[in-house]
């Protein structure tokens, strides 16, 4: 693997999953795949759950992993071709990826969308800098579109819950929030789920909240929470802002919280429940779920660790 | 030791501190014992003895730390059961501390009391919803109401100074400062003294500035300094509000600044002067003491890596 | 070596050199000489490209690096004596270098000069009170006045790209900024170049931006780009502000921006330009100079792995 931007630096999904899979039962089994080799993690944007996990799966690859809070620290990158840097940007991409390059093996970077304007954020302008600039290989730590370290480990989970012959049926439902969220991690999803093709995936939003076709295209789209719940296997809860009027947040649709009683109309007792945290309690979806037997949280944010270093090793297997 | 955070977690606490000067002897020698271990170094407030002696502690012991300055990235956590999280909380403890429990082995944390409500702060919120929702072990950096790895130190320090066969005189005395300041140090170096059983143990401080019974029960308790240090082996100097009008100052009291005359006047030229830094010099404590050979706060500073060693070696062992 | 504050603490500038491209070559060759040794770096001012190239080197001889950025967390030290601290200090550098001290085998401080008070920043306050209080050996990674690691990747990278039998004319040159900015690199480039001997020397600035001669004694001192320019093998780009107005910005001289047309008028096709970065494209210098055959800046940056290591090495060496 040459960098890890989406679904489509991945050749075969169920293998990367086997290889996460493997790494769960044995995680020091190829300590010494990354013995003197560098990761530098960039974070624009500040991060606890991704952070960890990628520190850990470096350390079981036997990586030295240095972390750099760039946002914090404000260190205002300019991009523009031909700027006259005379404003508050202090340093050109030009000038600090090739540096970066040669100090890291692997960088991997979290940026999140500006939301001022939504040609900018699809062009992912801070990955393909450093793509362009940096010179070494390239993991996403989430970007302004999508979070594919997150959407493996979304996979390697209903991987490990679903035993049975038939496909399950996997649905994507968009939650309330109180404000204005990227739509990385729903991107993301639909996007590996439809690259997995092992799975009757639906998703479920309110009228206007559709996400890009781009990511979702072969999936069913809905706007009846309530259809999509019927007979669903795993549910992942997730807000997102309108992607048609782009960042916008356009009604609170409280009726579209995930509780017990949504399931209960449509009598599904088995659906396991997802969310990439951090989450809204009581608001995106209800205690009674996130404390009872159909929530797989806490093993999804476990197999963030396996997902990273699944990855890890196979930007570092080339 | 299944757990750190006070100095009933110690079944022996001269074992513990015979422990640690093992330590201070042969730094390395338990090297393996927390091989492919992580811990996890949680801080809420600011540190940086803390932070930088359990790192050494932990390296020591071959132990992977990470830190996660939590607090001064804003990640808000949510307490209260039940609530309904559409305002600043971004994160409910019950979902957070799962997870961090799975990534760590052990869990460090570091939390300050908020000082809007006696109850709220004794209870120890913080620390106690990560011990139940954690599920590992929990090592106190200093809590609301305690800081038993200084106090561990503290008595490192006194056993290495004091030889003789008597009960030494320990006296621990309120100091003046400018703000309001926490009780931990004051209460944990109490309730370690009292536990210890082997000094004939004094505490003195302006009227209303009584410290909780809870920690102080056993020692006599004086608003003479004079009448305290004669005869003193060991005066431990810290400032701390008000513990009866919760968190506020009382007043100045500059005259119980110590300083070479308050020694001169009980004829005590002997006494060894102890304080848990970061200090006010000529506030708390005068240049004269702390530049002079009275002064051991150095020597106790640098016993903070034993301490924290021989704790988390007695809690990677169980 | 004892300390590593400027030129002054190196007996031999090549043989440091040489030794710094023996790393170069072999970057592990020394991988036990820093076992279980720590390398406290703290930072009072931030850094990106010095912090990580210095973590990236003790990790490379071995050494344990531990990062405090004391700047950000607000840790305000005293430096006074005497000081009564009821002010906005936290805690006397007295009391807490000797802990630093005591935690580590070699201190890496970075510091940037207050322009305040012209005195105050020669004297190197910050410096020399952990010179003095540390009991460790210092390393500078960047001061009040110097910032000699770089100044060493400098020569670094002059001596691997110059190989004629003659001396090779290498220029300082002043550039526009649009901010007040330290004199510590272009002083440092001139102490080490003159130490260096090997070099024609010459420094061009506008009138009023002349450099103190403290360091600059040796070298031809000019107001005219042109003329400096004509015949150079190196130039090195830097902005400063005014040492005889102390930290006074006197001017935006545009005229002084370093471009192709620069060379051009002198016909010089050959010289090569160096900065120390972050710097600000087509202000300071031009896009075709940064984008073309004349850049040797990346590579300088890289050279700065081996500059720490050699340094830490002899530091380690004692």
């Amino acid at each position: 693997m040459k960098n890890f931007l989406s679904v489509k630096d991945v050749s075969n999904v169920d293998q990367l999953v086997e290889l996460a899979r493997s790494y769960k039962t044995n995680p020091l089994k190829d300590q010494k795949l990354g013995a003197n080799k560098r990761l530098g993690l960039l974070f624009f944007n500040p991060s606890l759950r991704t952070r960890v996990s990628t520190q850990i799966a470096a350390k079981n690859l036997g990586m030295d992993a240095i972390v750099l809070n760039v946002g914090s620290e404000g260190w205002s990158l300019e991009f523009a071709e031909g700027a006259v840097m005379n404003g508050t940007s202090v340093e050109h991409i030009k000038d600090a990826a090739p540096i970066l390059g040669a100090y890291f093996d692997v960088l991997a970077i979290r940026t999140f969308p500006k939301f001022q304007n939504r040609e900018d954020d699809q062009n992912e302008q801070v990955m393909n800098a450093f793509l362009k600039y940096a010179k070494v290989p390239i993991v996403s730590l989430e970007s302004a579109t999508l979070h594919p370290l997150q959407s493996l480990a979304d996979i390697i989970t209903m991987t490990e819950h679903f035993t049975e012959k038939r496909k399950p049926k996997v649905v994507l439902t968009w939650a309330p929030h109180i404000k204005a969220i990227p739509h990385c991690v729903g991107n993301s999803f639909a996007e590996w789920v439809n690259a997995w093709g092992k799975a009757d995936f639906v998703i479920a939003q309110p009228k206007g909240y559709e996400l890009s076709p781009k990511y979702t295209a072969g999936a069913e789209i809905t706007h009846d929470q309530k259809s999509a719940l019927d007979g669903a296997d795993f549910v992942y809860v997730k807000n997102w802002s309108s992607f048609e009027r782009y960042g916008e947040v356009l009604g609170e649709f409280p009726e579209w919280m995930l509780t017990e009683k949504s399931f209960q109309t449509v009598k599904n007792t088995s659906a396991k429940v997802m969310h990439c945290l951090p989450l809204r309690r009581n608001v995106e979806l209800s205690d009674e779920i996130l404390d009872g037997p159909r929530s797989i949280l806490t093993e999804l944010a476990k197999n963030r660790v396996w997902s990273a270093q699944a990855v890890l090793s196979e930007v570092l297997r080339g």
